[in-house]
């Protein structure tokens, strides 16, 4: 298991990337599967650590990203003869290794930073195994073996009442996001808005979320950890998730859906995957809909929409995708 | 041969890693050598090319560095086993390819960006073979398999008169190379001074480096190419070569000796290495010092000089050098 080192493993805070390795990782060891996690030294893991950097790059300033990158990827595959499969979970860079050994590379693409990195992937499409984490993000140029939707654990979510009378945002604070588009849609609906995430765009913090901050309507309070995650998704009555991009996956969506909390969502990207409309919330193209949204979702059956997240979203699912394709895969070798 | 691809192969301007691997990849053909250049696509060579990049990353904006490295790189190591050494004239990240392929990879070490890259040459330093490109470039850390200074095409530089009555700061306007201090130096001397070179610090150039250009006593002519270059150092009374720096080599520096012009440099880094006092210049350790030298370097056998620089920094002397290296390494395997 090759994961990305920008944090540890699992990830403190933030770290999509990070926590979809470690939730891969110990699922597989706790089907007796014999699994070497890659990754920075302070990781925490039942699988056998192998680490290069001692923490994450984005952690520790005296890490240089280019060069710890370098050696993590290396140790992997100067070792790669003694793994059935190598699942890599970090970005493209280790594609460009996997001429240099037999053992089968299985690459989650975590969706595309940049149209620039697509000639990596499209240049190792014949070698590389390749996993779509929404059929949204599939790219038309390349073949993938599976899309395998992320997944989580249930029992890190409670399903919730949904009556703290306030509407929530979840996640990193930009454009992307659509925090400022949730202010407007909270505002209009005529309810609070709680903002919760690390601030990704401090120029965009600073003009268009800010001044709308008044402790009251629109708070924010900062980056959250998993149990002030928990009760703040099990309070809200809705998850406002007005993207501007085509999201490839929203961890904080099916978080929501895990604590009976529906998602108004803009229906980009992965947003038609993730949310069922009138089941887990809704799909809305603007913010009139938004709004009138935000007032459907009082008659969600959050029991039936934890469910639905619970079947479709759990770890366990994620993990059954996962050890039947390497198990195909290894297989195939 | 495994060229950088910030510029093309050899650089139209500034590009002092390209211009080394251009003229050891020429002089090796010249010799019979059969040799594969892997450079961007438009450079221009007598051996086998073989490009992953159009062109360099600093003059395409449409080229992503971090992928053309990747693919650029992978491509070597690809086809290692066509080739009897690999010569590595590009920075740290081929090195963690070497653990997966008997071919010998040679590392030409152009200078440590920082110390926090000492860790992957640390970490290949049992399996590549490194050569400094001076003596005062060695870290105490590596096994070096030789040091191999730059040398360069004789016939590229005429003999000149020294006779324009100016001095010359030739390199990148950056503070590590000193042009504030040439002007002070110059000013002191009561000489005008001529600046040629690429931008590399804005903020510097503007407020160290132009409000001293007056047209006049001192002149700011930008980067120049070949021509232009032999005609100003061909003219000047001395380079001066003040560095702020441990400099691991300087072209410009060699440049200038092969056109019989003295070089005034601070004795730090590779300096003692390629300027002999007395002979083709002066090592000074302060602006008295310089200001001294200056004067001195009237006194300078300019054909002298010249002969000196040809001994020892022409192009055959370092194809030799890296020739009999190749050799003794490929028959080591």
């Amino acid at each position: 298991m090759l994961a990305s080192i920008a944090h540890r493993v699992p990830p403190r805070g933030y770290g999509p990337w990070e926590q979809v390795a470690s939730t891969l990782t110990e699922g597989l060891v706790a089907r007796g599967h014999d699994v070497t996690l890659f990754a920075s030294a302070d990781s925490s893991t039942a699988a056998r650590l192998h680490a290069e950097a001692p923490a994450g790059y984005e952690e520790d300033p005296s890490v240089d990203a280019k060069v710890a990158e370098a050696l993590h990827i290396a140790a992997v595959f100067e070792r790669a003869d003694r793994f059935d499969v190598i699942s890599n979970q970090f970005d493209f860079l280790p594609l460009v290794f996997s001429r240099l050994t037999a053992t089968p590379v299985v690459t989650t693409i975590h969706g595309f930073s940049s149209d620039r990195i697509v000639p990596v992937y499209r240049a190792y499409d014949d070698v590389v195994h390749y996993v779509a984490i929404s059929d949204a993000d599939r790219h038309p140029d390349l073949e993938y073996a599976a899309t395998i939707h992320h997944g989580i654990d249930p029992d890190a979510f409670t399903l919730g009442t949904g009556d703290g009378g306030y509407l929530l945002f979840l996640g990193r604070i930009h454009p992307d996001k659509g925090t400022a588009t949730a202010i407007e849609v909270a505002r209009r609906a005529g309810l609070p808005l709680v903002i919760a995430g690390v601030v990704h765009d401090a120029e965009y913090h600073r003009h268009e979320v800010l001044p709308h901050v008044d402790g009251n309507r629109v708070r924010y309070v900062g980056p959250v950890g998993p149990g002030e995650r928990d009760r703040l998704l099990g309070g809200a009555r809705a998850l406002l998730h007005l993207i501007d991009f085509d999201e490839p996956f929203g961890l904080s969506v099916v978080e929501s859906l895990m604590t009976g909390t529906p998602v108004v969502a803009f229906a980009r990207g992965s947003m038609t995957e993730l949310v069922r409309p009138g089941v887990s919330g809704f799909l809305v193209a603007d913010l009139p809909a938004a709004v009138a949204a935000v007032a459907g979702a009082a008659r969600i059956d959050r029991t039936a929409c934890r469910l639905d997240a619970v079947a479709r979203f759990s770890a366990e699912r994620m993990v059954d995708d996962y050890e039947r394709l390497f198990l195909r895969i290894a297989a195939e070798r």
